[in-house]
């Protein structure tokens, strides 16, 4: 699939999941863009648990209370698992390292017909540290970014929500 | 070009870039791109100032003081600009707005058959504050990510530094 092509179609889908597994080989090549992706100093801070087990899927459900369809219905998660030490001296680059590898795997994801939605700011906290506890993560790192992933049950794709190209870019000099 | 294909090729390159220019027609292309790219809450915090003229091209070199081939020669160059206020509640997320904007942005270079480099700690601080300067960004928002972009004059390509998937991924349950 073109990659201008899968770039524009990616959006942030939070309905419900057809009931259909994601192959494990289709997971990998999702997390193999995850891991592509650069990161500052090349650190690689960020690793990935790919969670598509009932159990587990369950046992983050739960973590969450609140019931929404893009985590319930979700056949699999990838959370993504950031090492917060320095890159160098004391600037660190984990928040950026993670995002960049979370944008390939959403087009990754896009690409592979599925769809998902960037949980960031909804996990942070309570619901990271609970998830981590599920998937045994070392609690000195942190689960930042959780991606529900499935067949989106809603084919209307991306709304239109964009600004116009003028309102988010200039060239210095016309 | 296909998207796993990009996403794999896709590095940071130190090299200079050939004296040749880049069509403005090409720059639209990788921001629209970075335009593209999901932000918190839909917050849109990014915006880009596109540079391909000598004047701000040599005004920006100048603020780095060293001399690198990368910058030095690069005949194009995108800043990443980042209103930094919260999303929703104390939570910002201008720092991943602005890196999935600019993983997209290199995914395109890419593509169209540019190289460039994700500059940000070399930049923050004073030379950030210097290009904002000459481009005119207001001093409440932030420079954060430069973008050098050229063809690339040594055409070797992506250098084999990544980890096996297994050090960087795992299922929850195997």
């Amino acid at each position: 699939m073109d990659i201008f092509e899968v770039i524009s179609k990616r959006y942030s889908y939070r309905g419900a999941f057809m009931d259909q597994p994601v192959p494990r080989e289709d997971l990998i090549k999702i997390v193999q863009a995850g891991i592509d992706a650069p990161s500052a100093c090349n650190a690689q801070s960020t690793s990935f648990v790919i969670v598509d087990d009932a159990e587990n899927l369950s046992a983050i459900v739960k973590a969450f209370g609140n019931k929404r369809p893009y985590y319930e219905t979700a056949k699999a998660m990838i959370a993504c698992v950031c090492d917060r030490k320095p890159a160098y001296d004391d600037l660190s680059f984990y928040v950026e390292d993670c995002a960049a590898a979370t944008q390939n795997m959403l087009l990754a994801i896009t690409a592979l017909g599925y769809a998902s939605v960037w949980l960031d700011g909804v996990i942070r906290g309570r619901i990271a540290a609970e998830i981590g506890r599920i998937l045994g993560v070392p609690p000195i790192m942190q689960v930042r970014v959780l991606l529900p992933i499935g067949i989106p049950e809603d084919r209307s794709g991306r709304p239109n929500q964009k600004s116009p190209f003028e309102y988010r870019a200039r060239f210095a000099k016309e």
